[in-house]
């Protein structure tokens, strides 16, 4: 019952065909028009249940507790306890797409085992999603599907075994001869090799692109930077800062550059890794196009600064980047322009930098390194940021 | 470290070659040797620790709460509170192999987010692992590898979409005009088409198999029997009963025949979507032999019901049958013995049943139709039993 409503309401929303989040129109006034379920709930779960208004409504069951909060992206909410033991709380209305959340019991940090978990903020998150009007372009269609690939490979630089996941493009298993490039796409800080498939819904966005002719078919490799050689200690990563959801942050003032965030961790072993282990790997393993102009990186928050550090550093292997989430790219950031063909930077509209992200790439293009920027509307630091930057980047990629 | 020391450790108990659990010794008197964090944790998390005589140390963060228990398989234990807030307990020495766990916190069922989560008792729960020093045939090692994909398909009988694990063996992709035999793999109560991989490990089972030249290469394709037509509502799956860890079962008495769980659910959706959408599915879409002596299928618990009721009632699409934890077959659950080629039963020593189950293949070898016992040494209800089910099943299959 719960998928049936679920996919009644995708149909619904697929009619009525309205596009507020590109348009530019408000997210919250856009209405979910019928209350439901969250699409990760278990065993008929009735919450977190996702209301008309785009806010959503917790409920927990802990008739002992003290004190039980909600936390949304890292913002703890207070829960009101009921006669019946359960604690309820409804949210403002929120951004669209994906969140994360867990619960705060008498101060214990947990998640809710009745909806499914997430990797996110070094640790499990339980999460909910907001139906986006314009959200079609990473929901499963009637369109021929890739494969995504679970895979192990050694590496040599670790001196241990790497966990992978590869998508292959529809055509890939039935048009045995043909090539293809190859996008190494990395998650942000506090995430790992899961993240954009099982919240960027990268094989959905890439099967309904192709299917349209709108993006050139292209294999996507997803590691984790978190990489150690025998005896390498570095610090934890740190999570990301708390974001209020639904609520902008300050732009930064008109005229100041958008500050890229500086690496903050060691990436030279998955640097090392990427060139000596993975990217050979791949590329003997895989129907791969083996070469700079057919091989691009691009990443999110953290990611970002990955890219930089091994892309912008190889460019006799990598033609093409995407900053997502991640500052913005000076022409001095680049040793060779005559090896770049794009350098793609994107943010949420709420996030800092947003406003001067087309004035960064502005100066590229005068500098003569083709560069894009997106700016998606009214999203902050998030998945649904992510999910359009990978849309609009994947559209520019392999083309010339 | 976490990683490499992990490795280290399976290294040393390879090497050390003992084989404890094959030769029926207590799996208790075997020392895991060095203490080490459970391999599933997160973010440097110390715990659950897995202690050198194989018992679990659970520590806990919950400065304010009243009480806190870590449930084991559905067993709550009590836990102690410590100055700083941080909640303690120290197993019993565990069986071997992957075990769910959660905990509950002030009367609230939660689950830890610093150790990764599974599917589990119609819900996510924590998990952890207790090396087994004959266990290297679920490791990850230097072997060809085969593919595990993510795949989705539409069924017409549920009228949606369905998610489904495919194996493909080492040479599927190089050996591109060879076809290959198939197993349908069914989870248990409370459970998806995960756990075949997450906990099964059916992956790294039939590397190493194939590797070794034990066992055929052939496609495993892991669904969910949970399936439901538009409007057609049935009763949420029981979780499995509450089985104390370490604790042996009483055998059913000498000369009582094994008792076989009855179906508690209705699968006649699951059936029909298996016959007219997934089956056909495959067929069409993976180089399989795609013909009754070639098709196999197998389930645990729950999901052997699910088997009895698709495989034993369309022998003209199934050859060989496994049961795992769910009973014996007789002769006149086969109606048509010529059509047979193989039905395997297994349990764990510790289950109700594993007594008798030689005595039900015997029956079934005696009526003319092909049957194997099998029984997991000093293990329960658990994945322990399952995972070294499905090595002594795979050595079987599609060889005659």
């Amino acid at each position: 019952m719960r998928k049936t409503l679920f996919s009644v309401l995708l149909a619904v929303m697929s009619v009525s065909g309205t596009c507020l989040a590109q348009s530019g129109q408000a997210s919250n006034s856009f209405a979910v028009k019928t209350a439901h379920p969250s699409p990760y709930n278990l065993n008929g779960s009735q919450f977190p249940r996702i209301e008309a208004d785009a806010s959503v409504t917790f409920q927990f069951k802990a008739p002992d507790a003290q004190k039980v909060q909600v936390a949304i992206n890292n913002v703890p909410f207070d829960m009101i306890k009921g006669a019946d033991g359960v604690w309820t709380y409804t949210s403002a209305p929120q951004d669209l797409g994906y969140r994360n959340y867990w619960m705060i019991v008498d101060g214990a940090m947990v998640l809710d085992p009745n909806t499914n978990a997430f990797i996110g903020y070094s640790h499990m998150c339980n999460g909910y999603e907001i139906p986006d009007p314009d959200g079609g372009f990473y929901e499963l269609k009637d369109v021929p599907h890739g494969n995504v690939l679970i895979k192990n490979y050694y590496s040599k630089t670790t001196k241990g075994w790497r966990h992978v996941f590869i998508y292959t493009p529809p055509d890939y298993e039935k048009n045995t001869s043909a090539r293809y490039p190859v996008l190494y796409l990395q998650h942000g800080g506090g995430e790992d090799e899961r993240v954009w498939i099982e919240m960027g819904r990268t094989n959905l966005i890439l099967d309904n692109l192709i299917a349209e002719g709108k993006a050139k078919p292209f294999i996507v490799v997803m590691e984790t930077s978190a990489a150690l050689k025998p005896g390498e200690v570095v610090a934890a990563p740190q999570p990301r800062p708390a974001q209020p959801v639904g609520t902008a942050q300050p732009a930064a003032p008109a005229g100041q550059a958008a500050t890229a965030p500086r690496p903050r961790f060691n990436f030279d072993t998955y640097e090392e890794l990427m060139i000596t282990d993975l990217i050979p790997w791949i590329d003997s393993n895989y129907r791969t196009l083996a070469s700079q102009p057919n091989r691009a990186m691009a990443g999110l928050s953290m990611g970002s600064a990955v890219t930089r550090q091994v892309a912008l550093k190889h460019l006799d292997k990598f033609s093409s980047v995407g900053i997502l989430s991640g500052g913005s790219v000076a022409p001095a950031d680049i040793t060779d322009k005559s090896k770049v063909k794009l350098v793609f930077m994107s943010f949420g509209s709420r996030e800092n930098g947003s406003a001067n992200l087309k004035a960064a790439a502005d100066v590229l293009n005068q500098a003569g390194i083709k560069s894009v920027s997106y700016v998606s509307p009214l999203t902050a630091h998030e998945w649904q940021s992510w999910r359009r930057s990978l849309r609009e980047f994947a559209m520019l990629l392999f083309k010339n």
